[in-house]
């Protein structure tokens, strides 16, 4: 395959949230934050519109944000005036602090701008349109490595269930956050296209609704069988039989598997224990962190009252002086851990043992 | 005591949410549909608008619906211009039969109106105002019935926290549901009232959102410590150790003690006994019911998804075509439940034993 070519339709699936556009280099997102309602696209070529994107979460999902700016700065670099290494690079790496400035906590924007900024410092001898092609190529590769992993983890994940499944899912880990199949939801979606049929059921996950708004979406719209619920009706479906695996997605796993994921990751999973359902884990293996030994030296990132009082309704829910408690994450412990499943395979307790033989 | 002193202050506490009006016979409610952003209070003495009220969920809670039924249908025949027994009654079972229609499935309204009209018949030889004074004394026996049997609860529960504690609510069932201390956060007011302070954390419970709009109200209002979460932070805040005791009140009770509560209620008891944390129901013996043998007889209601995708909102949450589960109640098996509360002692298990104790 030409690493050069651009992706096609049928690596980006039928509703691309990032595209490169030809031509006269620019790159089209699906504006996330308009969705469910209005299914609308931005074409954004100038910096201070890509820088934007990132910013007020057009494009969310940290998968997603470092493959938007990969291609952001190879269109930023395409659209350059310059005809010398020197003056390219310095606007070069301006407009990479710029747009890594966009989400300063997000590791993916970082690490994609690190790898194209490498890329073009090792071609310094080349010519600049040469430069330039090797840079789209990088975005591609990018692009395209996302694609594969989230497929590899999808097809891992395709052992665990059977025709007629009910797939309970929490937030969203789906091709909005990443590319083409997701995470949490690349089995669904994977399925979806093999023929076997799924029953999905969706947390709407408050306080910010990404099961409802998001999840649903892409379920919906990729022709799964799919039920919104409210996340306290999880109990009610797993006691009624319906539900015969919980699929999540996650920001961080601890080496002995304790899972940082979305807040109410773990009472799904142990409502999934009490009832007897499997509980997995989806997630690209550098998620797992061999920094961190378990999941209590994970940090909670506390957010806003106005989120759980405010954001999405008409009026306030409840009185102003009333506290809120909103933390954004929470942690699931390993032993509530049915399997969790990366792109190079399947991983069991003892956590500590199976994660670390993904690398041997 | 006179039974026919009118309820004061100190007997319907700080806000009442249902009171007589003397001279010019009315009932005034806070209306409850204007919670939490607007606190308004109506005085009504027509029979269209008190059957209004109740119809349109300005007065909602089961108990709170019987009271103000009581007060109506004295209100109504207050204003009659009849001075005969025949006419006076067949006026009343006209008005009962209105007031009846409000909500045909509240056992309540039923109750409490036929106590008004066995009163009225037992009483037909009298003279008009003494049957009125009569029917006056009984609705404000009712009313005081039920202070009486959410104090008793109330201070049943008392014995199972200590000073300090934190308490997870989930749904309402507070004195806007009931009078004056209510059933499930009766005990939480109480203690306050005596200078115990606990800290509530209060469920916010989709899709209605009774917990942030009701609960935190009256519990903000009475000084109390209150926390609004969102559902699925409960397993996060007793995981943290803020939790010591979870405090629920129920819609019926199974003869082995399985409850049925709003929805979410099972995985609240799920998640305590996971963390070892004790789970409370409060409620008065009557909702025991024993032509029920287990949780499993319960029916549960299913309610529209405009409720979970619409309602509240500014904007729906996912697309027209998402299917929604929306049951408004689950079963909470006994096993998972410390002890029932009721206004004649603490019952725990073996439920089928201690619950039949009570009537013996």
């Amino acid at each position: 395959m030409d690493k050069y070519s651009p992706l096609g339709p049928d690596e980006l699936g039928p509703s691309p949230n990032i595209r490169l556009e030809e031509g006269s280099p620019a790159v089209t997102i699906l504006d996330q934050t308009l969705l469910p309602n209005r299914t609308e696209h931005l074409t954004l070529s100038g910096a201070r519109e890509l820088h934007e994107a990132i910013y007020s979460l057009r494009v969310r999902g940290a998968p997603a944000i470092g493959i938007f700016a990969a291609y952001a700065i190879y269109v930023l670099s395409a659209r350059s005036a310059e005809t010398e290494f020197e003056p390219f690079y310095a606007e070069f790496l301006e407009n990479k602090a710029y747009l890594d400035s966009s989400r300063p906590t997000a590791v993916n924007l970082k690490k994609q701008l690190d790898r194209m900024d490498a890329l073009a410092l090792k071609l310094r001898a080349l010519p600049i349109p040469e430069i330039l092609r090797e840079l789209r190529g990088e975005a591609f590769a990018i692009h395209r490595e996302d694609i594969a992993m989230c497929k590899a983890i999808s097809e891992f994940g395709l052992e665990l269930i059977r025709d007629g499944d009910g797939i309970l899912t929490h937030c969203n880990a789906g091709p909005l956050a990443t590319s083409r199949y997701g995470t949490g939801l690349g089995t669904i979606l994977l399925a979806q296209e093999r023929g076997i049929k799924l029953r999905a059921y969706c947390d709407e996950t408050r306080p910010l609704l990404q099961g409802a708004r998001l999840t649903t979406y892409e379920l919906y719209n990729a022709g799964v069988d799919t039920t919104l619920i409210c996340d306290n009706m999880a109990s009610i479906v797993m006691r009624e039989g319906r539900i015969n695996a919980v699929f999540v997605g996650c920001d961080r796993v601890a080496r002995n598997g304790d899972t940082a994921n979305k807040i109410g990751t773990s009472g799904a999973a142990i409502l999934a224990k009490h009832y007897g359902v499997p509980f997995y884990v989806f997630c690209p293996s550098s998620t797992i962190d061999p920094d961190c030994a378990t999941g209590a030296e994970i940090k909670i990132e506390l957010r806003e009252p106005s989120e759980i009082k405010e954001k999405f309704f008409a009026e306030p829910v409840a009185l102003e002086g009333v506290k809120c408690y909103n933390p954004a994450f929470d942690v699931t412990d390993n032993e509530l851990i049915t399997a969790i499943v990366t792109e190079r395979g399947v991983c069991r307790a003892p956590y500590t043992e199976s994660l670390r033989a993904l690398y041997e």
